[in-house]
C-alpha cells in the first residue's frame, strides 16, 4: 500500500467482530481470518478489523466508524436465540428499523426443527424476525438467517458467530453478491500470492532473496515464520487484475531463482499435501509409529482428502509395551536405550512399516513434557526415524518446552524429513 | 457491563495487531485471544481489538484513539528483523523518539546465535536498537525484544507476533508489572467463570436455566456453542474480587441446580482432561482405534499431561488391511456391511481393546468426505463404537459436508460417549 493515489480506488471491506468471548480472549477470532481471506480472494482490501463486546454503545460507534472508510462492512456474533444476542436490535435502532416477521425463514426452521426431530421453542421462533428494510440471507446449516442491508451505496452484511454458520451465509449468499459489487465499482486491484518454504529460518530467506530495491515496482514482500515453516507472501498493486497477476510472476520467478530448493508449494498448499502429492506420483506407500505425538502425525497426513491412496494407517505406541507388542521394537532396546532413543525410534520405523508392508516407515518417540525430562533427555529432546527398503536412520531435535508446541513441531519436522527423502 | 458507572472506574486495556497477514486473513489471530486472556485473568476489561495493516498512518491513528480509552494499550507484529517490520519506527515519531544500541539485548542476541551455532547477521544486529524512552523487555525464545513505554499513567507494549515470543515477554515480563499497576490504580473489578458442557443444545440449555431476570444483580451469562459443547460464561462486576466471586458462586449453584448433569467442567478443563481423571481415578485403561479421523481422537488424549498413565496408544487402520490386520476384524464384515457400519465399528473397538489389553477400546469409522459418500451412507455418515468387558455397540452420528468439520465433530462425540460410560 506504499501508493497512497492507487489504494483510494480500491474497493475496501471491514471486519466488525462483536462477542464479549473474543474480546476476553475465550474464543479466537477464526471467523475474522475466514471473511478476511475470501474477501481477499475476490479483490477487496481490508481497511481495519475490530473487536467489541456486547455492548450497544461501543457497536454502534464502530459501524458508524468502519462505514466511512469502507464498501463492505461485515458483522458477526450477535444473532443467536439467547438475550446477550443484541445485533438484530442495534441495527433497528441505527437504520431506524423494526423487526418483522419474515415468512420464508420461519418456514426453513420449522422444516430445520422438525428434520432433526427438535421442537421449536417461542426463543427459536425469534429468530425468523429481521429488521424490516433488510435482506435475510439464508443459513442451510443453522437457525439465524444473515441480515443484509444497502445503504448509501455500501453493504453491511451481519452473520451469526458460529463459524460453519457463518462460512456458509458468506459463502453461498453474499459472496455472489459482493463480486457483482466489485465488478461494478472497482478501480485498483491489489492480489497476493504466498509462496510456502520449509528448511530454512526466516533471516537466512530474506538475505538469500535481497534489498526490497531489487524488486518489480508495485511489489510488496512479507515473512510469516510458523513452526518449522516460513510463508513469503507477494502483495501486488496495479490497474487490472492482469497487470497485477504479471507483477506477482515476476516476483515468484526471482524468489524462485534465488531459493526454489525450499519452496513446497503456494497459498493453502500444506507440506502434508505436498509430501501426499508426491507420495502418489511415486506410487510409495506410507505408515507412521507414533509416541509422543499420540496420533497428531496421522491426523495431519489424512486432512488430505484422497490421502488413503498413499497412507495404510498405523500405530499409536504411547505405551512400552505397545512399542514391543504392535511394533516388535526389542525389550533390550527399550531396556538399554530407553524409548526416546535413535534406537527404539529406528526400531518402530522398521516395524511399522513391516507390520502395514509399507514402502515407508515414520515413527516419533521423544520428550514432550511438562514431566519426563532427564538431564540427558530434557523435555523437548524427539528422535524421528525414517525407513525405506534401503535406509533406516534417526534425527535428534531440541525442541522447547511447551507441550503441545513440541508435539506440533515434531510432526511438522517428521514431514520435512519426508519431503526431503522424496524429492 | 450492564452498569456504565461502574464501568468507568474498571482497568481497561486494548489490543493492536499490526500485520497484512492478519488483515488479509492468512493468519488468525492467536496472540489476541492469548493477550486477552491473560489480561483478563489479572482483573483487566478489555475495551476494543483492532487490526490493522502495515500502514504507517492507520497505526498511528489506532495508537492515538485507543489510548483515549485503555490504561494499557498493547501491540503485536512489526518487530521483526526484516523490512516489512516498522513498528518501532512508527513509535518513534509517535513519541518523538530516536532508536539506540540496546548493549543488553545486543549481549542477549550474541548468546542466542552462538547457543545454536548460527552466524548473527547485521539484519538480526538491528533487533537490539529500540527506542532510547523506551525499556526493553527480555524475549527468551527469540531475537526481538519487547517494547515498553510508560505515558501519561498509561502503559503502551509493543512485542515481537511470533505466537511463542509474545507469550514469553507477555508472561515473564509484562504480567508482573501489570498486576502492580492494576492494584495501585483499580476501581471496580469485572471477573468471569466458565462452565464447560456437552450433551445438550444452546437453546434447550437457555431455556433449563431460564430468564436472565432470576440471575443475581451485576451478572451476566452468555452462552458459546462449538463442536459438541456449548460453554456458559459467567461474569460479574462488583467494588472488589471477593464480592464478584460470591456473585459468581451464586450464578454457579444456579446453573448447577438446573443443568448440573451436563456439567463437565471449568474454563480451560477440556472433554479429553474430564475423560482422562475419571479414567485415572477408576484405574481404567483405554485404546482407540482410528479409520476417518487418522489419529485426531489420539492427539486430543495425549494432549492431556500424564495421559500416559491409562491411554496404551491403538491403530490407526486407515486402510482395510490394517482392519484385518492390526485389529482381527472380519473380512466377511468388511465385505457384507462395509468399512462405514456398525458391526465394523464394533469389531475395531472389541479388536483395539483385546490387541492392547485395556479395559476400554473406542473406534471411530466413517466417510469425512468430500469423497466417498453413498446414497445410503452420504458425506458425515460416521460410526462410533464402545466396548468394555461388559459391552460392545455402536453410535450412528450424521455430520455435515466438511471434512475437517466432520473429523473434528467424530473425535469429540467420542470422548462425549466415554464420558457418559465412565460417569
Amino acid at each position: 500500500m506504499g501508493n497512497p493515489s492507487l489504494f483510494k480506488i480500491i474497493m475496501k471491506y471491514s471486519i466488525l467482530t462483536i462477542g464479549d468471548e473474543i474480546c476476553i480472549g475465550q474464543i479466537i477470532n477464526g471467523n475474522a481470518a475466514e471473511i478476511a481471506s475470501v474477501m481477499t480472494s475476490i479483490g477487496y482490501s481490508s481497511y481495519m478489523h475490530s473487536i467489541v463486546p456486547d455492548d450497544r454503545e461501543l457497536i454502534t460507534d464502530e459501524i458508524k466508524r468502519l462505514l466511512l472508510k469502507s464498501e463492505v462492512l461485515i458483522m458477526t456474533g450477535g444473532l443467536g436465540p439467547t438475550h446477550d444476542d443484541i445485533t438484530k436490535s442495534v441495527l433497528c435502532d441505527f437504520f431506524e428499523d423494526d423487526l418483522v416477521l419474515h415468512q420464508d425463514t420461519l418456514q426453513h426452521l420449522q422444516k430445520w426443527f422438525k428434520s432433526r426431530n427438535r421442537n421449536m421453542s417461542e426463543m427459536n421462533k425469534a429468530q425468523a424476525l429481521i429488521p424490516s428494510k433488510s435482506t435475510a440471507l439464508r443459513n442451510r446449516v443453522g437457525t439465524a438467517p444473515g441480515i443484509l442491508f444497502s445503504h448509501d451505496g455500501k453493504y453491511i452484511l451481519a452473520m451469526p458467530g458460529v463459524p460453519a454458520e457463518m462460512k456458509d451465509i458468506l459463502v453461498n449468499e453474499f459472496v455472489p453478491l459482493a463480486i457483482k459489487f466489485f465488478n461494478e465499482n472497482s478501480g485498483n486491484v491489489q492480489i497476493y500470492r504466498t509462496i510456502k518454504t520449509s528448511g530454512i529460518f526466516e533471516s537466512d530467506l530474506a538475505e538469500l532473496i535481497g534489498s526490497p530495491d531489487s524488486f518489480p515496482d508495485g511489489v510488496k514482500l512479507a515473512f510469516l515464520p510458523s513452526a518449522g515453516t516460513v510463508r513469503l507472501r507477494i502483495g501486488a498493486n496495479a490497474g487490472s487484475k492482469s497487470e497485477a497477476e504479471k507483477l506477482i510472476d515476476e516476483m515468484n520467478q526471482l524468489i524462485i531463482d534465488k531459493a526454489g530448493q525450499y519452496i513446497f508449494g503456494y497459498d493453502n498448499d500444506s507440506l502434508q499435501q505436498f509430501v501426499g502429492h508426491i507420495l502418489r506420483t511415486k506410487s510409495k506407500s506410507l505408515a507412521v509409529a507414533e509416541s509422543c505425538t499420540g496420533g497428531l502425525l496421522g491426523a495431519l497426513i489424512t486432512e488430505v482428502p484422497g490421502s488413503s491412496e498413499y497412507f495404510t494407517g498405523g500405530v499409536i505406541s504411547y505405551s512400552n509395551e505397545m512399542k514391543m507388542k504392535l511394533l516388535n521394537v526389542d525389550k533390550s532396546t527399550l531396556e538399554t536405550f530407553g524409548a526416546v532413543s535413535e534406537q527404539t525410534a529406528c526400531e518402530m520405523a522398521l516395524g511399522v512399516r513391516m507390520k502395514c508392508n509399507t514402502d515407508i516407515g515414520i515413527s516419533i518417540t521423544g520428550v514432550a513434557g511438562p514431566d519426563g525430562g532427564t538431564e540427558n533427555k530434557p523435555v523437548g529432546t524427539v528422535f524421528i526415524a525414517y525407513s525405506d527398503e534401503e535406509k533406516t536412520y534417526a534425527v535428534k531435535c531440541h525442541f522447547g518446552k511447551d507441550r503441545n508446541m513440541n508435539r506440533e513441531r515434531a510432526a511438522v519436522k517428521a514431514l520435512e524429513i519426508l519431503r526431503k527423502e522424496l524429492s
